[in-house]
């Protein structure tokens, strides 16, 4: 298929925001490419987040693109927070008047899209080497790739970062154009992937006096646990055995006794940051999803916020596209950053909250007991951890 | 007077904790003894907090000690936030179901207090010198003091430690039985009371870039302001007309306005600090309020903890002398505590959104900006600080 001349919109990244907002695009009769980097079996082989909010599972239905996950896809109406021992369920369905989330795994809303894309025969290139978003400060902006050693240039009218934190989007912008803000934590997570059954029905978080743990999941035959581990240790130090001694040591007893433990299919290491960058516009390029920020895994939001983004970013094209106006464009960083910054408050709260920070002394593990012990007796601090978990509505 | 040989409860300071924990006792017919290093007029001239809970409000009545208070206390059903310019109310009374603060001075409490002990022709040492709490680990302690010259002594059944953070009776404990907990903030507050109407009907916490203000009163005619200050800056740095000035710099123009001036009644900077020492008792010796804990005042409940360790402490002493039951001294330390870490909680919390960080760095002061957004638009963020704010009940 040769590269055409000119495309309304291009979108760099076929991980779930840039195929999600491809697919919100075509649905309005926004015609649209997608460039990515890597191949198709990469983008799937990256185990990511696997909890879903009312606002993403809205938006890929509203892709067409939900079929799936509502037919596979696992309400959890609840959470369990277990420290000092004991396992203390939030409500978060009677708590938010009747939200849920909904556990289905990032591999899983990445193959529906790529599906769905297949099936309408809409361009995507991978493997593109050395994309590069040129002129997006004029009316007619570019990206250039390459693929099997030749060179393809598109123009376009608008460019969307879906590229990820180390896409190419944000590092072809003039560092002075653009403000960073920046934590990094003190720990990673060990993550261990395995096709048994989930210790509990639902999501367990752990604050243990030998670090958090969380009993996750993507199915109910389908575990993903993690540990926090410190930075220095390397992925190779933990065998499955291990792994999975140190967790049941972070478990209470009835959870202990009910762990079943296999052979594992994946098991990493990530590290832990938030970051934002702002603005999230430069011109006629957009940044959206991990490419303008980045949240600690704890509070579940990063897959959350790029659905957001790319909800806002394709309302704001189509805004353009259909009614001329340019409204949604010239708002889109300001509404994103918004949402942005909650979810980002959340995250490093619910980060805070959770690990065991043994630089910040004594005093600081006592204040996570005591908030532990308030927000569990407290309906008003229970109700917050909950709508945020559930997530805050779209603007 | 001739000092007794033998009083049930020595009660080591006369600040609101120890006069509060007298007169309690007295109302129960368990006869005590104060001792007190400073004179009346020293402890009177303590500038400190203003700000009643309804637990303390209760105590206070109960101790036949509420009748100014009820007179000429205040009540504040809510109170406001200041940040990014716009001050946003938080409807205390209308969040808790009803709760509201009183706005009493400390100095008043502390003379309404005083007066009613008085009144009773109870025992008060002032000026005891060189206060020594003895043999608290066996069955009779002692505690000996010197006044005028001459060495006095008295047995006893228990030592009430009320003494503030600097007092005899922590520091009589052997440093190994002791569990210290510390945070110390970089920054102080300088305070500036004047005798000029407060700027607005209900206390204004301010979130500015110059950094944090409070607007406090103590009556309708009597205003207190702090500011926060590098803990460089000494209090002759600072003439009333710079403090003023600085003020209304950090003031929304409404209230800006709305400011009088006048000539300042005390001017001082205070350091902020958490603090808690575990346990609260050792042996027949139990420590109350600053003795055991300090909290930085952000929050307003260093007076309010102190009042319902005592609370505690008399329940538990009367629970000795009528029931003989050792109940309540045997679960004083472990009930205080519970109490006093979600206030230690609360008033970290609250320090840590409405102050500047600098050496934080820009992320934190973003979530901060979030954290506060979302707080002042969400009832359930809103109804945990009211909640916290009035006061959790006692157990």
């Amino acid at each position: 298929m040769p590269s055409p001349k000119h495309v309304p919109v291009v979108i760099v990244g076929a991980g779930p925001a840039g195929l999600l907002l491809g697919q919100l695009l075509y649905q309005a009769g926004i015609d649209n490419i997608i460039l990515e980097q890597r191949s198709p079996d990469y983008v799937l082989g990256r185990i990511r987040a696997g909890v879903l909010e009312q606002v993403s599972m809205d938006l890929l239905r509203e892709a067409g693109a939900g079929a799936n996950m509502d037919r596979h896809g696992l309400h959890h109406h609840g959470i369990e927070l277990l420290f000092a021992g004991q396992r203390h369920r939030i409500d978060l369905h009677g708590l938010t008047g009747g939200k849920y989330v909904m556990v289905y795994g990032q591999t899983e809303v990445t193959r529906d899209l790529m599906q769905v894309r297949a099936e309408e025969g809409l361009a995507t290139v991978y493997e593109a080497a050395h994309v590069q978003p040129r002129d997006y400060d004029g009316e007619q902006p570019r990206v250039r790739w390459e693929k099997d050693g030749e060179l393809h240039e598109v123009r376009c009218d608008f460019i969307a970062g879906c590229d990820g934190f180390h896409g190419a989007c944000r590092a072809s912008i003039a560092p002075e154009r653009i403000r960073h803000y920046e934590k990094v934590y003190p720990f990673g997570w060990l993550g261990l992937m395995s096709d048994t059954p989930p210790v509990s029905k639902e999501l367990i978080y752990v604050n243990s006096e030998r670090g958090f743990a969380l009993c996750s999941q993507r199915s109910l035959t389908r575990s993903r646990y993690y540990l926090q581990v410190p930075l220095s240790d390397k992925v190779e130090d933990w065998s499955d055995e291990a792994f999975w001694e140190e967790l049941r040591r972070r478990l209470d007893p009835e959870a202990r006794e009910r762990l079943v433990t296999g052979a594992s299919i994946e098991k990493s290491i990530a590290p832990l940051r938030s970051f934002v960058c702002e603005p999230m516009r430069f011109g006629r390029m957009f940044l959206a999803g991990d490419a303008a920020h980045i949240v600690p895994p704890t509070g579940a939001k990063g897959l959350n916020l790029a659905a957001s983004d790319v909800g806002y970013l394709s309302r704001a094209f189509i805004d353009y596209f259909k009614n001329k106006s340019t409204h949604g464009i010239d708002h889109y960083s300001e509404q994103c950053l918004k949402r942005v910054w909650k979810a980002e408050r959340f995250s490093w709260w619910m980060t805070s909250l959770m690990h065991n920070f043994p630089e910040e002394g004594a005093f600081h593990t006592r204040v996570q007991e005591a908030e532990l012990d308030y927000l569990v007796h407290s309906r008003a601090a229970s109700t917050s951890l909950a709508e945020n978990y559930v997530g805050l509505p779209m603007a």
